[in-house]
């Protein structure tokens, strides 16, 4: 970055697969000037999350792609920097979506000040949409009851990591999985989880079977691919599986060889009178943020629930840390400090 | 049948693919007498339903499977023959799961009496476990709003007639796919729905794209296979999925061909946060029975939902009959006659 001017990371080309560097490209250019009604936002905070490889493609996912050129999209906390804006002041921190950048002007909509949160970084995260999905997800479609057995997957990860803990606060047998023996050990140890399983062992669907002598009564999916692989035998009569994300997908230039399995899915939904449900957090539960807020700022606040912040420092390395998150590199909640918080 | 005799009809052995005549044995033998405490019930009437071929085969489904040699599964109406019960006199119509065969004991458990049916026969479909299935999926599951566009495989079968025209009630437009023209034809002349295309159509995707220019917003799944590929594309952002059968794999022996098509499903079912719920009538929705007797025995009582049943006549006809079933050669409610009203 140069201080005094806008530091900007572009879509530069589609991804085939994974996505590379040569994928994005930096721009530097002047520091955009608020005209009246306006307020020129400094980017403390961006959040990474999987959901944007999908708006990287051609391809119509959650909300419309981003051309090729268009500044990558994100969530971010921000400081206003100057203000032409009656309801807003210089110094005050808000929650925004102005992308990877570091500098952007806004006309106020859409934007939320922040000016409660002890930790303005943790409105990306487990008091942000992270949390909020963790949150929804788990309790309206999983409907957790005392005594079930809940599997989360990328246990550690900003989702996963309050799904399982939000699971044993309401009495359930919680087992995550993840990618290694540190954060097989995090998920235990720190976050409370009564088993952890490495997904790249070569034994997983033994070991989960194992690990669920109870069979499965909520399956919280945020990776598809071997993971779902080893859930689906294991789901009980009545299961639910909230489907919030599929990482293990979003690199697929096609799919998998044969044979066709959605025929054994579809069946097993059936037999098991299992329901699976996507959901998009603020288009499904908006109203809802209030009340989370609220729970999730007091379980924070006493320490019930934990949460593990990953800070890479400097927008010129949000490619790589991105591309490292759809790798299972990162490991808790992936942020990039554009800008000092002061 | 011989008078005077019980017939029975037997799993003989579990098919391969499509059941055949051989796969079933009927057997001849003494009526049995009742002891103190319980009553001879005499079959009149037999639903015969696919979720019989699931029972047919060693795979646990949604119940225990039956075993080579067992008198094939069944509800069935019939008259209570004689009476060594408190509870029943003789002549009186039971609701019972006696299966397929012409006499049987009880001891009362799971008989409903059927005094108040003007048309005993409605307890199998319109009335019974078709008609339940019908509405509690569609209503619970489904949640048809008025504008909505619901799409209902195998139109014109006991549990499809019904979710159309209950739909239709709720303001939606509904679209029919049902196998060939004369069906076709009562599915919109008789029923009401606005559309109804053939699943025999070469083009059968372009043409329901045609029927649905709003998209979908419920699809009642009772088939699978190429129907449900051609509902994938148009379900819409929110839609409802209740599964409720899934007839065209019922005979799969294995898997079909890749690409493995899982992936896009789940993929699909997230991206437009839909909801896909399998159920099994009344393990779900008990409770609800006595709620949905009275709406829909108005409904039928007044004409607002018609019905239409296929009766064949003679328990020896009904391996025939349930395997034409199977190929959708019925035509309305299923149901053998296996014995005199009288």
């Amino acid at each position: 970055m140069t201080p005094g001017q806008n530091t900007r990371v572009l879509l530069a080309s589609r991804p085939e697969g994974a996505p590379t560097v040569a994928n994005f490209r930096i721009e530097y250019g002047p520091i955009p000037q608020p005209a009246d009604g306006q307020l020129l936002l400094r980017t403390v905070y961006l959040s990474l999350d999987p959901y944007m490889r999908s708006r990287m493609s051609a391809a119509k996912s959650y909300a419309a792609a981003m051309n090729e050129g268009d500044v990558m999209v994100g969530a971010t906390v921000c400081r206003v920097e100057a203000s032409r804006h009656p309801d807003y002041q210089a110094g005050e921190w808000v929650l925004a979506y102005t992308g990877w950048q570091s500098h952007a002007l806004s006309d106020g909509v859409g934007l939320h000040k922040l000016s409660g949160m002890a930790r303005p970084s943790l409105a990306l995260g487990v008091l942000g949409m992270t949390g909020f999905t963790a949150y929804m997800g788990l309790l309206e479609i999983g409907q957790p009851r005392a005594g079930e057995t809940v599997v989360v997957a990328a246990a550690t990860g900003a989702v996963g990591s309050v799904v399982g803990q939000i699971a044993k606060l309401k009495g359930c047998r919680v087992v995550g999985i993840a990618g290694g023996a540190e954060k097989c050990r995090y998920a235990v140890e720190e976050l409370g989880f009564d088993v952890c399983l490495d997904h790249r062992s070569p034994d997983l669907a033994a070991e989960l079977a194992a690990a669920c002598p109870q069979g499965i009564d909520v399956y919280f999916e945020n990776v598809g691919g071997v993971v779902f692989d080893a859930v689906l035998p294991l789901l009980n009569t009545g299961a639910r599986v909230p489907l919030c994300g599929l990482i293990a997908q979003y690199n697929a230039t096609g799919l998998p060889a044969g044979p066709d399995r959605s025929p054994l899915l579809m069946r097993t939904l059936l037999t098991r009178r299992i329901r699976m449900q996507g959901f998009i957090i603020f288009d499904d539960y908006a109203s809802h943020y209030p009340e989370f807020l609220k729970t999730m700022g007091e379980w924070v606040a006493n320490g019930t629930v934990r949460y593990r912040e990953d800070i890479v420092s400097g927008l010129e390395n949000a490619p790589q840390a991105f591309i490292g998150l759809l790798q299972g590199h990162n490991f808790g909640k992936l942020i990039i400090q554009v800008g000092a918080d002061e």
